[in-house]
């Protein structure tokens, strides 16, 4: 039986040299891997008591929608900047080169309302953090964060402190 | 009990002037008009035999993943240029101003596939239509295209001959 690492792909060098690029478009294009990836990732929220599942532009929606529409959660989306036509808060953060922002919309989250959010792979954080931050000014409080993939050697854990994190894969030294 | 255009916000003059944009993050941030949407998605595709769902970039994503992993069928992404990392097949789009393009992985579709295209809305159907002529390039066949609401006054349909098109809701002058 395959396992979900099994249907990942690995891109050298892509998007530029010396990155080593995982991709879940090909989990997705799989039915029993896309099945096995979002049931792996519902597990990592057996007991744990939310109300709203958030989920990170693009392949972020991707995985999360599925888990809230199994779980009948709500699902919110965090988006690049421009693209939530409502009233927003936003959060920049740096990049390699530069900064980028994302959005979500004030009305998404109430106070006190806990919140997973999900998206699909921890780098080095920075995205994440800003969503975060976001639910965070928005009253939310962080329940747990998921990812299908963990980049162990980027340290984006390190972003993520005094929160629940889990992943189900994780690639390290490779 | 509210109906499914019960949840749709309309925000006059985004993303500018002249334009009433039809927001289905209000339909996704509750539990039961998520679920709503889907449900009636899935209620398009009774009876309909199909092998492979495609969700176009970025709201096709949030529609189409949940879908496909309900029917237990393959997702595939029909991304923004420069997104997938593999090799891809592009599609040029004119847009009011200037163009754009969408991209799909030459793998993703095997010769002779059904396809069911997912997105969000059809308005004036540029994407929707590159993202079927990017399909029957890679050889597969359009067996439906559905969408969650349809501004008919657009005539989307107009640029979809030949397809079996459904969408959940329309506006229709107003």
């Amino acid at each position: 039986m395959k396992r979900l690492k099994d249907y990942v792909s690995t891109i050298p060098d892509f998007p530029k040299k010396g990155i080593m690029f995982r991709d879940i478009t090909s989990v997705l294009q799989d039915a029993d891997g896309f099945a096995l990836a979002i049931d792996e990732m519902i597990k990592l929220l057996d007991g744990v008591d939310f109300d709203v599942l958030v989920g990170a532009e693009a392949r972020g929606f991707v995985l999360g929608a599925p888990i809230a529409y199994k779980l009948h959660k709500p699902f919110v989306l965090a988006r690049k900047k421009g693209k939530l036509p409502r009233e927003t808060i936003t959060k920049e953060y740096a990049l390699e080169y530069g900064t980028t922002a994302i959005e979500m919309h004030k009305d998404s989250i109430k106070k006190g309302q806990r919140v997973v959010l999900v998206d699909d792979l921890l780098a080095t954080g920075g995205t994440i953090k800003a969503a975060r931050e976001l639910v965070e000014e928005l009253g939310g409080e962080i329940a747990k964060i998921i990812f299908l993939i963990e980049l162990v050697d980027l340290k984006g854990r390190e972003k993520l402190k005094n929160c629940d994190v889990a992943s189900v894969i994780t690639y390290e030294g490779e």
